[in-house]
């Protein structure tokens, strides 16, 4: 078996040169092989370095390295909000190996072919430390492809069986998961929601036992079997650029977009608010002046806005309070899905986020098989860096008004990934809206689809 | 003022003909009239006659007939599931007059035109008998005059005050509600939201004090200040159909549409189940059989599908069980969303269904003066008979060949909405996908747009 891994950890550096950056001053470290792999292959590592207080912003070392197996290709910047980079990446070869317990003997025997092989990349955007990116970086493939092994059967089959390794009860079974219109690619869904979960728990736990803080968000992308898979967490975005279309392939997780699934947990368990905040939405956060006053205002069943007369209670702090970037649930968090965060509370109270912050992903489903996919068809993913500042059609401009003149440079898909992110830092203020410059951390994978649909087979 | 008001209680009457129904035999009585009208216009009305065990199925006796304003055409058949027909509807023209407290005095001044003018639809699909729908038919376009009344001020405003009546607490006030993005329509979707919860309410009290049992589905439509306004709870169905296009303008709840929300309720209330059901769905009803083996599942939290080792838990009646029109609430509704059914429990038990059941609407606005409206576009709004039988093409196949050909037929809606009708009854098997045939009671408004978004304005 032929299997590629490469994971990063991205560090600060030097300062931004242009248009190439330098090669990052990183310290090697004994490389630690993911547990996702059970091939051969060895693969350097890096580990983060202390962070160069006049280096800012900062490039990642690996920059448009070509991977293995020519799967995507990916760019970050530090924007050192923090010591070391909050966002995170890892990239790789999925090899779903059959299940190894004696009772699969007879579907081994029934499918011949031993592995299912597929494609992953993860961003993990940080926040509270990279501690939780870190540990996600090092561990989701895993969760995921424990996962898909152990479902490894209905994957390869026609149709989901309805019993896993087991009799058939009743003869109509396959008629009851047709009728419910099951697919494969359902239960690949179903491996993405509990790996993140599985993620999440053991996240849990490990900042729990080394007294570690902080939580990330999560946008994983996977091609198996002719479909790619976007799975999403947080407020990272994925895209498809075609020559005359752009696709959103995943939707942001904020305390905005959210807001009626929070309010209706805090409606049913108003405990965890202790007191503290309102349920409550207004424009603004209410003063005295508005006591006795028919305020706008809206509450978890409603998706309009109404009037009602404020009373006390309405002059607590809301439990999502701000517009836009400046959302915030609870006054703490910008995001409302993602990994970690266990332990997070609100500032000098014993209020816990994690109840209203879920781990589960939403997950898209591209047919590539149905796409007619052409040389210039990427995905690109990044961090909410980028799309603070690039809406999904100035990339798409960008992707489209680069990649045709450029089908010589082997090195195009860095390259562009590169100018994605040179484009957010107020070098050229016709790509962004109105020259607006990011000071985030921003990580972007270009992933070219052509040979995608046909790669992702098993072997 | 003149306004017209008109509302029907659909009743069985003699065997369907064609190609035109007879005058039904019906008792007339005493018209009462509505709440809602404050204007000087009378009408008459018609009530519910015994069954006729020999009529089956019957149209309504109101078929075709042109409202005063000229505002939507209906047609209606009885099925006789039960005795008196559970379909409901009215219509008519929505006045809504200026508070009347003496705070307005200074609103009244700034607002010189006392009126705001609209019209108003809605299908009501009852079960366990007539009556949720016939209060709802009697109730609901009140409760919805009086929200729209409540916040007629902010309505009547370039942009919607954050004080209503009330005077400036801070000068950023209008920058806070334009920066939520709170526009009038967002004020109406909440008034139709608020009139719902408010009707349910009164459906509730009603029947209890009756001793009546039932609920109902309602979609609602209301074209006011050039917006058309569709707020459904439940599986009737809104769609726009214009020259080249089919829009739906609504979605359907049911108990497999709001799966997730529906488990996720369970999971969060266990006792709500009372021990009987199981909250996960599998695809088919688990046997004795299948324990210890691994079956396809899914809990609140998946949109995609695993396997899980089948537990004596999971042989209960499963919380939302069958497919597609078979697909039943703790095995006993149809809909996930509706008026009435305060009392109604699951068999020989006490489980209510009322937790699980929501009143909210889901509000989708049509700008009609971005339409470019053409003289054959129609809003088609019907209750699930219709549905079940043709799909939003089909329908639109037949208003698209129907309409330009009889421009000089003063009836023609009506015809069609007749035709659509007649097309479920069996009699024209090409216009149903497999010459399907219903057995339900169906209620359909065709509802012409060309001058409703003229219409619509303060008067």
């Amino acid at each position: 078996m032929s299997a590629g891994w490469f994971r990063r950890r991205f560090l600060p550096g030097g300062p931004l040169p242009a248009p190439r950056p330098p090669r990052p001053r990183a310290s090697p470290v004994p490389y630690r092989r993911p547990r996702f792999l059970r091939g051969s292959v060895s693969c350097p590592g890096t580990t983060d370095t202390p962070r160069r207080p006049e280096a800012r912003p900062v490039r990642c070392p690996a920059r448009g390295r070509e991977l293995p197996w020519n799967a995507g290709y990916a760019e970050i910047i530090n924007a050192e909000k923090s010591e070391f980079n909050e966002d995170q990446a890892a990239c790789g070869k999925l090899c779903i190996r059959r299940c190894e317990t004696e009772e699969d003997q007879e579907w081994v025997t029934l499918c011949p072919e031993e592995f299912l092989t597929g494609h992953y990349w993860a961003l993990f955007d940080g926040h509270g430390g990279p501690a939780a990116a870190i540990l996600a970086a090092n561990t989701l493939h895993s969760c995921l492809r424990r996962q898909l092994e152990a479902i490894a059967e209905g994957l390869v089959a026609t149709q989901p069986p309805m019993h896993l390794s087991g009799h058939c009860v009743c003869p109509s079974d396959p008629q009851f998961v047709e009728e419910k219109g099951i697919r494969t690619e359902d239960l690949v869904i179903g491996a993405l929601e509990s790996a993140f979960q599985e993620c999440d728990e053991m996240i849990g736990r490990e900042l729990e036992a080394s007294g570690q803080v902080g939580g990330c968000t999560a946008l994983v992308a996977v091609s198996l079997q002719g479909k790619l898979y976007v799975a999403n967490a947080g407020d990272s975005r994925a895209i498809l650029v075609q020559r005359d279309e752009v696709r959103p392939l995943s939707s942001e997780f904020t305390p905005e977009t959210e807001r009626q699934r929070i309010q209706q947990l805090a409606f049913v368990y108003p405990e965890l608010l202790a007191g503290e905040f309102t349920r409550l939405e207004f424009p603004r956060r209410l003063k005295g002046d508005d006591l006795g006053q028919k305020v706008l205002f809206r509450d978890h069943h409603m998706s309009g806005w109404s009037y009602k007369c404020v009373e006390k209670s309405d002059l607590k702090y809301p439990l999502i309070h701000g517009q836009g970037r400046q959302a915030r649930l609870l006054g703490t968090l910008a995001v409302s899905r993602g990994l970690g965060d266990h332990q997070l509370r609100v500032l000098d109270t014993n209020i816990q986020l994690k109840p209203f912050l879920l781990s589960v992903p939403q997950v898209t489903v591209l047919d590539l098989d149905q796409l007619e996919l052409q040389e210039e068809d990427v995905i690109v993913m990044a961090t909410d860096g980028l799309w603070d500042v690039l809406s999904n059609e100035q990339v798409a401009r960008i992707v489209q008004s680069f990649l045709p003149g450029n089908r010589e440079d082997p090195h195009r898909f860095s390259e562009l990934a590169r100018m994605l992110i040179h484009s957010t830092q107020g070098k050229d203020n016709s790509l962004t809206a109105e020259g607006q410059v990011s000071y985030d951390d921003i990580s972007v994978f270009v992933i070219p689809l052509n040979s995608q649909g046909q790669r992702n087979s098993r072997h």
